[in-house]
């Protein structure tokens, strides 16, 4: 227990918090109705998790809209990001399971290392407030952090970005059409072009292996094309 | 401005901030683009809103199990609750909107209240800290926070609160069947009775004036009698 605090880099002035918050509901129910499990931690952790990366996105990203932040949020904020962490800091190793569980390898389980993870974030918040919350997650997961700053996160569906800039603008969406333009090559390899009206006006093609990677390459370019006009 | 920081019972280090959060987007449009509106504040007013009435609920709730929760959470953190008090502390009329929100009614529009009412608290976060933030959130949503107290908030669905449990429990859902066991009375006045079966064994029978109802207060029997048991 003392390692893993060292680990996560935060030491619990209530341990107690600490061991609920790797107890699965599983050795709790085992073990008769006294134990605490970890659930109500995860509820409160799962909250604080999502308060301090959207602080963080709001400050690093000064000049984003809404949209932008919200969809770098969800890609950060998830279960993956979860037990990458969980994994590096050894959670596993100090669950607290039931046998069946353990049996049927739930130690390596991700959405359990996921839910002892948030339960964790949520102990800390218990134990030391909001500042001491935030800077352990931001020390936790500065990894996926700064890959949401690289770009990494970076949209992938230029359609919907492309859409949502419309809407902001008022424009409606029965305005924006994806017109098929043809296809090269031999059946097995083809290449589709796309035309992308808005207003009843060309504004892009785009080409890809299938007509909807087309439609998202047309949608990057007339986004790519007003961010450099900015 | 004053006055409407009194009745939020906040005062603003900077005031700049409590206007952007009043500044609805279509102001901004209008106005051209150096003109920041609400909506990254809202996005950060979101984030703690949930998490101010997630701790509050851990605390008032410390028998509760994460289900009940979020569900008392996702009742009270709602476009309902976020108009109620932004009409109460009159937002409306220091809204910043464009013309044509103006005329079409966006003063008075529950979404664009319900939206600025979450960016000021997205700035309060931002001006005052966690604390801050904290203290006057729990006075404005006073009310709906007594009401949860009050149990107003408790679970209608029985049936879905049921599934939560047997699942926690690792039963399959599968188990679970709900039987039509005969109706008495007239047609128009029928009380159907409904058998609900676990596990293939009778586990109790409800009764009501539609099917629905009586499977209802099926899972509902069961419920109570768990939480007896404990």
């Amino acid at each position: 227990m003392q390692e893993f605090q060292n680990r996560i880099g935060y030491r619990f002035k209530n341990e107690k918090l600490l061991e609920t918050a790797l107890t699965h509901s599983s050795f709790s129910r085992e073990k008769g109705a006294g134990i605490e499990y970890n659930e109500r931690l995860e509820f409160l952790g799962d909250a604080f998790f999502d308060a301090v990366i959207g602080e963080e996105l709001f400050r690093i990203f000064p000049d984003q809209e809404e949209g932008f932040l919200s969809r770098t949020r969800a890609s950060l904020v998830c279960e993956r990001s979860l037990v990458k962490v969980a994994r590096k800091v050894e959670l596993g190793s100090l669950l607290l399971l039931g046998h069946g569980e353990e049996k049927t390898g739930g130690r390596e389980r991700d959405s359990i290392l996921a839910d002892a993870m948030e339960a964790v974030i949520g102990a800390i918040f218990l134990d030391g407030g909001y500042e001491a919350v935030r800077e352990t997650v931001l020390k936790l997961f500065a990894g996926a952090i700064s890959d949401a700053k690289a770009g990494k996160f970076v949209v992938q569906d230029y359609k919907t970005a492309l859409q949502e800039v419309l809407q902001a603008e008022g424009k409606t969406l029965d305005k924006v059409k994806y017109v098929d333009a043809g296809a090269e090559g031999p059946d097995h390899d083809k290449t589709f072009t796309v035309r992308l009206e808005i207003e009843g006006e060309p504004a892009a093609e785009g080409k890809g292996k299938s007509k909807k990677q087309a439609q998202q390459a047309a949608a990057e370019v007339v986004l790519k094309r007003r961010q450099d006009a900015i």
